[in-house]
């Protein structure tokens, strides 16, 4: 390459998206949002960047570490990491304008300078929603059903919530007397699948300075396949944990009766994500078919979101979808297809005479709804069919001097080669009838 | 406030988006890409961050200045300004991948550190779509309609989209000798409406060097109101100038072909916008009822879109509608309206103990398409309808054990107050109705 040009290359870390990705992208995007209307959540946006004060400390050390920071002339401004720490300044400062409850949802792009391995990238989409303001289990038991109802509108059929409630913990830490160990107790339980049980008591003992009967309870109630009635019996004797149970049982029965399928519901107690954060429900989604993603849809319930930016004291309960997490493992296996146009018919610009004609066609049926792309240059027709055909157009209409003459325009099925002559007052029908067959 | 608390703002120059502005804000990008897309314009997205190298230099040095640039670790980056640069890198880059011609619609957040004024940001939404690759007049031509049908779709009746081509300029320059001078004389054109056509004149003379006769051909020419058979006369025995009167009539005659609206379209010489960087068409959009904002979608055609990036040559035609310069005209005329709820149907928590029942309903009705927040918290009735009517949803259904005995919903159309008994198995319909009416 010569010295005078400058080498075309993305920021290390980061991606384009090219069109056959970004379909399904926009399409994951307008799921989301629709699924979140239906139940009443606004949308609403924030700045990329916002003042380092506001973002710093928030996510922790690491998270600081993280941040594309800089000074934007004697501003210290840093690009946001997440979109939960945007919500607390936003309700901070707007609360007297939205009022409260406020359930709002947030698409947005958030940047991490974290080490890039496959599939991560520094700069990516989350997709979060919340209800804020409210105690209510009601919130709580809508989370639930926004989680079901988006995986489901995404079109998974196979998956499961798993459902856990931070009062089991903090009962049963009561109960054993290291209710000030909670976090070393949490480092040990993520571990279960990987050092398995006993391994669990071993670190609670030596790490986490727990005694054998202590270490022993807590393995034998945090098991991912223990149940209420289990819980009940182990949580007897404390306030705190009973309370838990009685969340847990009416969150299920609640979902059981507005209707979710109680197969895609369970159980887990031993799921500790956030739990430092958490301090009621919490939910992760599990996609049976691509158990090694992780969680693609996490969240909770928080006492107070906001309490660096305001007095008033605001709880609330909420979720996020790893959008582009879920895309990226989508892409590793292949899921994704390659059709490249958003459109599904393509008409031919065969004679250079007739491009009005064309367009005046196709705009007919665009205003019928239908996707139809001219190509742009009068060249030859095998380019062009060649071209309609990598992109993944279905149908192809052609017409010359023979058609316009006879009022009728060629049909062609790009994946059968089957092609028609189809007057143009049936062309619509015709059309639709075609796009519909599989 | 205590100097504990962190104030909540956001940065300088920016802004958060609330419910009822994001609203409409979302509707103007699902219309944009919904009109993209109908026209076989595929999706994609690239960074936020671009090295500053690919930016550097590309909008001139203004744009320089008003660069977010930052180090990152060792790489020196900066936050996109448009969406033509990085379109330029992206095309140079994937150009053996996508095939030609490409066509691409990007919305996506520019940055700039511009002075901030009222409706001026320093971040805010781009709307792009390009056709690359092509010479083609049909190009010309889809960018019109497209243009066209975004304002049309956006519901705007009363617009003009003005049309230029470089090549009228070119040839009248060549014509009186002074080919060198375009930069000046553009810069003189544009003041037009400011200092009227003797200003422009005598500028032509004092600054930019022409000689009476020379100036006062560019002005007689150069006039908002010329035609294209004048324009056709002056020009000739310019080559340069007929080619551009050519490219010109075939535009509006395939245009009108096509199905335009002939009062929508309008030859205007004088539109000098971006012309140093155009080279053949030029479009400018004008809101009849909103002239203060000038040109709401702005675009023109390129003969080499990556020349700083690749030896491939790219011509190529697209523009951009400036979503959140037009969204912040329609908030300063109060024209976004104020509902602040994307569901219409409100379903109060009136009995505790019915939770599962209310959103069973909301789930049933969500299913055929309607929107349906349930209130969060089993709270009073008063409260629940005044929160229902302030976010301007339509109708609220309410039960109690009444109701359920009865297999019944009380359904409530907020903006009367009128209350009707509706029988469950008759709900859908009755809502659907009463949605449906004004």
């Amino acid at each position: 390459m010569p010295d005078n040009l400058i080498e075309p290359r993305v920021v290390k870390g980061f991606r384009d998206y090219l069109p056959a990705m970004m379909i399904v992208r926009e399409r994951l995007m307008e799921t989301a949002r629709r699924v979140f209307r239906s139940y009443g959540f606004s949308p609403i946006d924030t700045p990329a960047l916002e003042y380092a004060e506001v973002l710093l400390g928030k996510g922790g050390e690491e998270s600081d570490k993280q941040l594309f920071r800089f000074m934007q002339g004697k501003r210290d401004v840093a690009m946001r990491f997440d979109l939960t720490v945007p919500l607390a300044r936003f309700a901070a400062q707007h609360a007297s304008t939205l009022g409260l409850p406020f359930k709002r949802y947030h698409l947005g792009t958030v940047w991490r300078g974290e080490n890039t391995q496959k599939g991560r990238y520094r700069e990516f989409m989350q997709c979060d929603f919340d209800t804020i303001g409210t105690l209510s289990p009601g919130a709580d038991l809508e989370t639930l059903l926004v989680i079901h109802d988006l995986l489901a509108a995404i079109g998974f059929e196979r998956f499961t919530i798993r459902v856990n409630n931070r009062m089991i913990l903090n009962g049963l830490l009561q109960q054993i007397g290291v209710a000030d160990r909670t976090t070393g107790v949490l480092r040990a339980i993520d571990k279960l699948t990987k050092i398995g049980a006993e391994g669990v008591a071993n670190e609670l003992v030596e790490h986490v300075g727990l005694d054998a009967a202590g270490a022993e309870k807590v393995v034998s109630v945090m098991r991912p396949d223990v149940t209420l009635d289990e819980l009940e019996t182990a949580l007897a004797d404390n306030e705190t944990g009973r309370q838990g149970v009685v969340k847990l049982r009416e969150l299920f029965a609640t979902a059981i009766a507005a209707g979710l399928p109680a197969e895609r519901l369970a159980l887990d107690v031993s799921i500790a994500r956030g739990l430092d954060y958490y301090t009621g429900t919490i939910y992760e989604t599990f996609l049976t078919d691509l158990p090694g993603i992780g969680s693609v849809c996490s969240g909770g319930r928080y006492d107070n979101l906001a309490e660096l930016f305001t007095k008033e004291k605001l709880p609330g309960v909420g979720a996020s979808l790893g959008l582009d997490r879920l895309l990226a493992a989508m892409e590793e296996l292949q899921l994704l297809g390659t059709t490249s146009t958003p459109a599904q018919i393509f008409i031919a610009y065969f004679d250079a005479t007739r491009l009005g004609d064309y367009q005046r066609l196709a705009r007919s049926l665009r205003a019928e709804g239908l996707g139809v792309e001219v190509y742009p240059e009068a060249t030859g027709l095998g380019k062009q069919l060649k071209y309609a055909d990598r992109k993944g157009f279905k149908l192809a209409l052609i017409a010359g001097s023979t058609e316009f003459a006879a009022d009728q325009w060629q049909v062609k099925q790009l994946a059968t080669g089957t092609t028609t002559q189809v007057p143009t007052a049936e062309l619509l029908t015709t059309l639709r009838g075609l796009l519909r067959s599989p």
